[in-house]
């Protein structure tokens, strides 16, 4: 069997300007299946590109991204979404005409705003946010499966070339995603309380948790089973990504924490109160979502998430 | 092979009142390790004592929780914090002089002030809690790993009998914990911050999120993976428990609450004048506690919980 999918390319030369956990899965995926002739990989740092290399998902490297993305075809700008505006600077002047450029922000009104004017006019422009990731970042944590099952929102400025959205439509149906389209302004609602408070509120408990005086820190640890370490999860996440999202997504998401806030006021009052129906009432309802969730493929329905009772180390330092 | 395992058992009567995911787990451990010659099952539902026979984890089965704890060496009371000084009103004439009772309830000092009356001067009450679980719930969520590489906190009151402490001790220890001992007041203001509030926290975004306008609650599914979906696992578990759990330790909880209160003012105060230090120190620091957790044994280090890319199932409905 041959190392490379003899399936038929859908893109000629695609272009991946950063390779951490998003743009090395793409790497991945794009190769398994076949889906670009040729992968050439970008990124500014010399040590990134050395281990990406190193890796071998691509056909050419560089830490030039103009000369990455010389007769590309397809572009996909992977970079925290504060940089996306100089990202766009330094590509422009080098793409060629009828070229697709793409991304995979998670914020994208702000993304559209920094991008857009740096790109010539006989380019097409379909931003795009894989609803994808881990925990882990760089090169090392993508893998080929990332975006399997999952949803892959695309935010094209009307008016933008319907061949250059389907183009990058089958390219995500490609890497295993499901592909939906909504205005970047719905988007930016919509994963400013499906993401991004809770990243917020995750980072915050952590960090209340690690500043008490009453309860140490190893004590956090130790017994952290009892529902703090599934927090912890999200709160380990790139911390360069997330304080661009939160700084590119402001009004979407004071907007979902004031509510978030209105809403945990009450049940602060519930509790002080003792009110036990309205606390009961509420803890019913939000089993539906979890459900729904499952249905829609998006979590498995093991228990713990599927984890192993003896997950992790059985060392216990301190112990 | 033989079906039991040949060794000696520690305790010749366990009684278990209450056999839901907890009690069922206990069951199921205490059987396969040989750690109790009788095994007495009590559950008030007739149904659920007719599942949990089905089951067939038990040596005798009761609804009636005074025939139960006859004769029994080792009483365990798992039931909702709120029914625990009902339940020791109910065993405290039947008990045999000697016995050990212990419970695995969530909060100690109202677990404490509850029972405590109830229970004879000649025997030994030794609280417990196992800081385990998972967002099922009745005598089928049960399994016999549930403990394995987790923590147990006794509080046993000052001047417990030794020999008592000692042998509950031996028992969660026979059922693959960790033991350790504290104050009630101790073990409620930590797990206010590892447990209650974390669950709180959840079950508000989870019904945040289902009643929002610009949003649907199918966009809230399909697109959870961004993180929201974490956070609904735990916001699945049992609303009875739970309400309990919030109604008898509202000191601890409301202190913990207004904490993580503070902070987040903090950090939206940060979004709002964009102060990208802020944010990018707090996102660095949350590392640190999960790699704790995990050298701790608490987590996996797999991404994703070790959750399978393609988890749930491939069907999307309304797709």
């Amino acid at each position: 069997m041959a190392k490379q999918p003899a399936k038929k390319p859908i893109i000629d030369k695609l272009a991946l300007v950063g390779i951490g956990l998003i743009g090395s899965s793409i790497a991945r995926v794009a190769r398994r299946e076949g889906l670009a002739g040729h992968i050439a990989v970008q990124t500014r740092s010399a040590d990134t590109l050395a281990r990406a290399k190193a890796l071998g998902f691509g056909d050419s490297y560089s830490t030039d991204a103009a000369e990455a993305v010389r007769d590309a075809d397809l572009v996909i700008v992977s970079v925290p979404v504060g940089v996306s505006g100089d990202v766009a600077a330094a590509i422009g002047p080098a793409l060629k005409p009828g070229a697709i450029v793409s991304d995979v922000g998670s914020t994208k009104t702000s993304v559209v705003a920094q991008m857009a004017p740096h790109l010539p006019a006989n380019v097409h422009f379909v931003p795009a946010h894989p609803i994808a990731g881990t925990e882990h970042s760089g090169p090392d944590a993508g893998f080929a499966d990332l975006f399997q099952n999952r949803w892959c929102i695309l935010t094209p400025p009307t008016g933008t070339d319907e061949t250059a959205v389907n183009l990058v439509r089958r390219f995500w149906e490609g890497c295993g995603a499901d592909t939906d389209v909504m205005t970047p302004e719905h988007h930016d609602m919509v994963l400013a309380i499906t993401s991004h408070v809770p990243h917020l509120i995750a980072y915050n408990i952590v960090g209340t948790a690690a500043h008490l005086e009453e309860v140490t820190e190893s004590e956090v640890m130790k017994f952290s089973a009892g529902g703090f370490r599934d927090f912890t999860r999200i709160a380990a996440s790139d911390p360069t990504m997330w304080r661009d999202v939160f700084l590119h997504n402001r009004e979407a998401v004071l907007e979902m924490l004031a509510r978030f806030s209105e809403d945990l006021t009450a049940l602060q009052k519930a509790i002080r109160w003792g009110d036990g129906d309205a606390l009961f009432e509420l803890f019913s309802k939000t089993r539906a979502i979890r459900r729904g969730i499952i249905e829609y493929g998006q979590e498995t329905e093991a228990p713990d998430f599927g984890r192993t009772p003896s997950a992790g180390k059985p060392a216990k330092p301190g112990a």
